[in-house]
């Protein structure tokens, strides 16, 4: 079998990010900055990376940041406080709540107060339902619009598809199905998840594969239509000790075995990871066109 | 092959309306009488028989009702004012605006202007979301809510089951994709529709196949797999000059030909209809009780 195309989300990102940063000196020359606060409660070690790669990329582009860390201990209600701060902040268009927060905060909640205006998640409940509604003016959780801009800029037809997303999470795998039934992608659509049978089975038909269950390599060869498109949501630390820092990162799928059968697929990591950041900054551009009123 | 189950929707549905009746009366002893408004724009004869048949299970449950019928030149504005009032009353817990509105009034704009919290139709963004998060206070759309309750009473089991949806719209086919797919459900769905790729054999996977799409007789013999179970939404009507009305009702399925192939089936009349109403009362009794604060 030929080489698959190899999905490449850091490139992909990198030309979104341009874009971005286009967008954002035409905003500015109009007299918007585009503006991201992105909070981090406690000091997870993982959660400090994401949120300095964020805050990095804002400069790059010539957005507003600002970085608010709060201490572990933070009380429910003084998130809320800080929270409704950047609601009525008018240089802040997108706001963005580290997840996972410490466990005695009601993440949930926390998610409902946030203007959902400036939502850049996806996560509020109103965005979830401008998302089924497909109406374009809600934004769309970074995850499954970075995978169906990896499928856009790639050049594959989802119309008339059969899509099999595997994982049922708010987060990815129903607003990947969403994305993927709607009326300007036209797949068809099945969400497979852990109470499936015969999940390879379900697997096999799709034309297009989103594994999203943080399974580190359970999509065999076998789970995979000879010309599939795999599109490999999981990042999973596994431990190596060939490794210096003892452990590798590995997606959902068992790349060595399935990429010879497929047609395109994307790594891990660099498919989808760097999706994520650079849909973040389409979303907080969007954000700040709307609050300002510019087109 | 033996006789399919008949999943007879007008005796489920009567079994919900006596289960509602008797909570009616638990909720009357409290101090609570549930109240639902109907608001009926324009005279359309359909129409008409819908909400006059609501008012009637109203009376027959015991619920206090209110019929609002206003001209078809009311304006948005107007309308939006009714609703206003209807928020604001008390006694009102549920509020319907029968679909469909005349041409000028913008109906997502009424549904948004409702209290989600007496939205019993399940339309409300609020209440979209909450279907897709799971969340149980949120109120199910009438007709996907009847065709689970079907499903339940005849004792069909979802969990793992390979459910297929023919159709992908907000009243029917979404958010049946989502109860089906929800952690109390558990199927595996697959959302089919017009530009699915051979449909038949999408269908043919199905141990539940739903059909709502509005094609009479569309889903043919060959299109189920033997021994499924077949739930039929649509409810067409077609030229029938041996009938005086000159036209008879059927729905999306050939009935005559699928049902010897199949072990469960709902009649069209007489399946998903009746439980359609029965849900919407399940509903405003659920209104009732949360807006009372009674448990």
């Amino acid at each position: 079998m030929s080489s698959p195309q190899i999905l490449d989300g850091k490139l992909v990102a990198a030309a979104v990010l341009d874009e971005c940063r286009a967008e954002t000196a035409a905003l500015q020359a109009l007299g918007v900055t585009p503006g991201l606060a992105v909070v981090l409660v406690g000091d997870d070690p993982a959660s400090k990376v994401y949120v300095g790669s964020k805050v990095r990329t804002c400069a790059e582009l010539g957005f507003h940041s600002r970085k608010i860390e709060l201490p572990a201990e933070t009380t429910q209600e003084q998130l809320l406080e800080v929270v409704r701060d950047l609601n009525a902040d008018p240089a802040i268009h997108g706001i963005l709540v580290q997840s996972p927060p410490p466990k005695h905060i009601d993440e949930e909640a926390i998610v409902r107060a946030l203007d959902p205006c400036k939502d850049v998640d996806g996560f509020h409940p109103e965005n979830v339902a401008k998302l089924v509604l497909e109406d374009p003016t809600g934004f769309v959780p970074c995850t499954p619009a970075g995978c169906m801009k990896l499928l856009e800029t790639s050049g594959i037809e989802t119309s008339g598809a059969e899509a099999v997303v595997i994982g049922r999470s708010m987060i990815v795998g129903k607003p990947m199905a969403m994305l993927l039934v709607a009326k300007n992608s036209n797949a068809t659509v099945t969400i497979a998840h852990s109470r499936s049978k015969d999940l390879p089975a379900i697997c096999r038909r799709a034309d297009i594969l989103i594994a999203a269950v943080g399974r580190p390599e359970m999509v065999k060869a076998d789970w995979v239509k000879p010309g599939a498109v795999v599109i490999d949501v999981g990042i999973n630390r596994v431990t190596d000790e060939s490794k210096k820092s003892g452990y590798r990162l590995t997606g959902d799928v068992a790349f060595e075995e399935v990429a010879p059968n497929c047609s395109a697929i994307t790594p891990v990591p660099g498919g989808v990871g760097p999706m994520t950041i650079a849909m973040l900054m389409k979303n907080t551009l969007q954000a700040a066109r709307q609050l300002s009123g510019v087109k």
